[in-house]
């Protein structure tokens, strides 16, 4: 039930199932246009690297083995690469000669003999891993070299996918096109996968006599249909091969990743009142018929149960929402919230690290952390369980059907018990028992006739 | 002044003012695509129940009567239903057998006598009263079946409506069509009306002799014309009749209405920064001069008094807003909240059941429930009404120039008298006279040199 | 490092730059189609009025002087011009005659001798510094009057600008346009530039002999030429040049200008995760590496230092954020804000006027204002400064390495030595040395066994 499009492979066997697949993954670009310090593919989209999701799609696509080619002394890269896929191989390109010349920096990884593999980019995050699936369906059927294409409204500048009928001839570059090539729509997505019993040979093949000096990939297409062997293009949507070089098209996969997470959850039957105004991440995960109000942003890691209702200008991530429970407006569950059936989260209400029972109700200028609430209990507006004390974080833990005061301050460790009552601005320091009323607030004292001699002194009420 | 279509019909008379007026809402339909296990026409767009707008449209086009067709055992569509117009009839269909057979559900209901019949359906939420009464004018004018249809862009798959001169000769499913009737842009939008004197005769006429075997309400078209009788079809834009099967239909639905609703603000004079960030309601009243900044939602039932701003990231829902006043950003008024003239009320701030006299502030961070607050008065920030003691709702009443110390509680059923100051976090139990100073928190002690000795027993500061 | 578009000129020395300017703004339409009270030229852009961005863009691209022409009676509109250029001078145009009557109010101004001469509209906002210096740049080059052109997508009603190779001829109204004039794309923008020395013998030459019996600035065009003086057309997108008439077009202007800020965001290196709903100010000033999530808004005067993050729903202005810092989800900095490197501001949190030290901690549900926070501070959750007194305003100042517990209340004038710890929910009215524990609130007193008594007294627990 999750939106991602990392899952949306088909679960019927397919021919590639049994092979041994390597997925390369190219992730030495330099990223000048970024205008960042930080390298390109570590930009991130919902929430995660273009990297990871590069990791996450080749994977999900049945990519055993991964090699994550870097630029030189990218540690950084490589960190990102190993935390996500511990088993992955880094190869570094010492010099930048063009993309054939970076897959073959991971020669050693090709030649351990995987049947597939699958040549990626980590600054193209939007390819899903039933793309990736096609192409090594491709490689399955037969043919030594399969690449995305896609039909461009317009082609300029683009290199053309030449055909003739199945066979894809060459890969031609948009400024050494013939009139007749430059018709033709169907344009290189970058994206390609190879045999593996014949990659090092067609990758070896390629030169790099023009007018950078540079080893392209592309050049393997022309190469293995002069060979005889199979050569394929497949067609996907523009939108999914696209490529980041800067930061207004890091902004444009976003919005087409956040288009493709809103309409998967569309059609599971999420309501989503203005689906623009949703960002979901890659493994948001809905119930059914739950109601998602307009401006709410999903960080990574929330499940939210049948029937559950978020209301405008929440911000969740790393939560559990019940079934049936309320969330909102103005809410923020932070990790570790986890919201029973039927609770409900009010206005200016954090939960963090936090379990509500039950029915339990938490509506309004409220700051639990580091807390268990029982059951039915409500907490009133303004409680603010005081979980660090300048050194060290402790816990909070309250029973089922308590009630705290409003403007109390729960100090932990500290417990409340089931069925206990707080009174309204209390300070708690000490264990409250169940059934007990605890009260820790001073007593109210009037001075009549105080305020107009206040007055007379400080002059006419001014601006607040 | 709201930004409804419901009320934009013309105000001068209209030859069908005269006319009884039954509407047939046809609200049978089981809306599998919608994967939801509430029935179709009760979800909701801009906050109101898609029948609720097909009713409330029927209603304000000047029916009188009203026939609500819903599934077997659908109680729930036929109380919805009743809830909206406790005089509409509900009628059952109990077998699925196309849309004549669903209006003829209604017979009883239509051979009472009305002169007009409109025929609208429960998942189509979008068509105006306007149009509903341009298609009783047609029959008014002498028209036995009048139709809507729309331009179509791409006609491909709808019904043609097929004319010669004004005479609407026949609606042609794109199946049926011959060539030159596919070259028809104008299409069927399945919204229509039947004079009364003729509706039965003609709906009794549709056979069934179809591929699904069903009975299609679009024959009466060709039938009333082979009968001599006149028909007519009325334009409208494709936006206004879609309707709704699936949540990406509705998000769409939601989109056009919300796309009128702000159109109609701006048309009288309301500044929207970014009209596609704000939300209205059908109902939403706004005043003259009101500037409502980025990201506003508004629920049902609010009113916006001349110059108010409402600033960003609020939340406004069955609330009346004072002219002058000031709201957001980060603001929640809930039902019945009620904010005077030059009333602020600014950041983190929840207003519900409660009156704010002429110049109030209720700044930041505060909850106002169940409460009236006089003119001038300053509720300090964090302050809270403790509206509930686990059991029942109390009322907190406090007079005119009077001032609310910060963090303090105000634990109902309290007054607080005109004039009264209430010293900074303190929490009231009892009622504080006219002029009086009211304090209720503890003493201040300090232990000089304790934290070193603390923080040699903790540790360093970790991390919070 | 701003986004602002009057600072888009070119460094580079151009011919105009020598030449003294001075620039005619028309403020003086009536602006009905607001359905307004205040004048169409104060309605705002950006936060800053349509007639600020006028001034602001022509004084950018050189004018030294300024004359503002405005409708009778307009004070309103001259104090704001004044308040923005304190040496524009204001000119009166009594009688509605035509735009050359209005840009003829201003006759003693051109009459002192400016070399160039540009007529800004002060509905029409967007026209960029850059834009005028190209007007002027063409008067440098010898011509007396330069037009802005753009080219329509559909000209149907708009003037054409009528060449003849470099020459415009004229500007044709379409009414009044032959059939060859109307196939013409180009069309007429308003905005020009008079060479100074033959300004006021064109705008003398124009007639009224037309339907409105008006004085028609564009005739300058036909005059000029006929005298054989030097006429060009200069093209613009037609987006620059878009004018304000009603809030429907001036949420178009709003739409636009933030569209060009997000793009020179961008294009600095500044990550908008969902750049349509960013609304940025035409000052705000960003580092390098600044992330920025969904749904933020940003008044005037904010910078934003490098590496820090602003996540969602935050709401800024008048605020300095420092390197590294984090602010929000759910914050707003109101002005005077100052956050030092690493500062840290979280949910529900408002800070007013107040110093943040470096790597200071204010993460939820606080107001700080009229404050300074020394370095490393940690303020906990529900801390309010109560810096008003229903009187007057105070100070509050914490040292640096302090603790401030939950809940408290920081009564102003007030100060919180280095390193002091404030326990939670206490009430603070006196100093707090260096290092001191202070505590300010009541002892906490349990009655145990109370709350069965309390619930069979009122029953089983209601719905909150």
């Amino acid at each position: 039930m999750t939106t991602s499009g990392e899952r949306a492979s088909s679960p019927s066997a397919r021919n590639h199932d049994a092979r041994r697949c390597l997925a390369v993954v190219l992730a030495a670009g330099e990223g000048t246009r970024m205008r960042s310090r930080r390298p390109k593919v570590l930009h991130e989209v919902a929430g995660r690297s273009m990297l990871g999701h590069v990791l996450a799609t080749t994977t999900a696509a049945g990519a055993g083995e991964i090699a994550v080619v870097v630029g030189p002394d990218r540690d950084d890269v490589a960190a990102a690469a190993k935390k996500a896929i511990p088993a992955a191989e880094i190869h570094e390109q010492r010099e930048r000669l063009g993309t054939a010349h970076a897959v073959l920096a991971a020669r050693a990884a090709i030649a351990r003999g995987a049947e597939d593999v699958i040549i990626a980019f980590g600054d193209t995050p939007l390819v899903t891993a039933e793309t990736f699936r096609r192409l090594r369906e491709a490689l399955a059927d037969g043919a030594a070299v399969a690449v995305l294409g896609f039909e461009a409204a317009d082609p300029t500048g683009y290199g053309r996918l030449v055909r003739d009928g199945d066979a894809l001839l060459a890969i031609r570059e948009h400024k050494d096109a013939s009139a007749s090539e430059r018709a033709i729509t169907l344009c290189n997505g970058g994206v390609m996968a190879l045999a593996g019993s014949t990659a090092i040979a067609l990758l070896e093949a390629v030169g790099n006599s023009n007018a950078k000096g540079e080893y392209y990939l592309t050049d393997v297409v022309e190469i293995a249909h002069r060979r005889g062997l199979a050569t394929r293009a497949l067609t996907v949507s523009e939108d999914e091969i696209q490529g980041v070089n800067d930061r207004a098209q890091l902004a444009q996969a976003e919005a087409s990743f956040q288009k493709r997470l809103r309409g998967a959850a569309l059609a599971m039957g999420v309501t989503l009142v203005a689906p623009d105004t949703v960002f979901l991440a890659a493994d948001t995960a809905f119930g059914t018929d739950v109601v998602v109000e307009p401006n709410v942003v999903f960080g990574p890691g929330v499940t939210i149960g049948d029937g559950a209702v978020i209301h405008a200008f929440s911000h969740i991530e790393g939560a559990t929402v019940g079934a049936g429970a309320s969330v909102g407006p103005f809410a923020r569950l932070r990790p570790g919230a986890d919201l029973g059936e039927g609770a409900r989260v009010g206005n200016f209400v954090e939960i963090k690290a936090a379990t509500l029972g039950a029915g339990a109700k938490v509506n309004h200028l409220t700051y639990i952390g580091d807390a268990s609430v029982g059951a039915a209990t409500n907490i009133g507006a303004g409680t603010i369980t005081c979980n660090y004390d300048g050194f060290r974080k402790h816990r909070t833990t309250i029973g089922a059907n308590a009630f705290i005061g409003s403007n109390s301050s729960l100090v932990a460790p500290v417990t409340v018990g089931d069925g206990a009552f707080v009174g309204s601005g209390s300070v708690i320091t000490a264990d409250v028992p169940a059934d007990a009323l605890a009260l820790g607030r001073g007593r109210q004292a009037v001075k009549e006739g105080w305020v107009p001699l206040f007055r007379d002194k400080f002059g006419p009420k001014g601006d607040h």
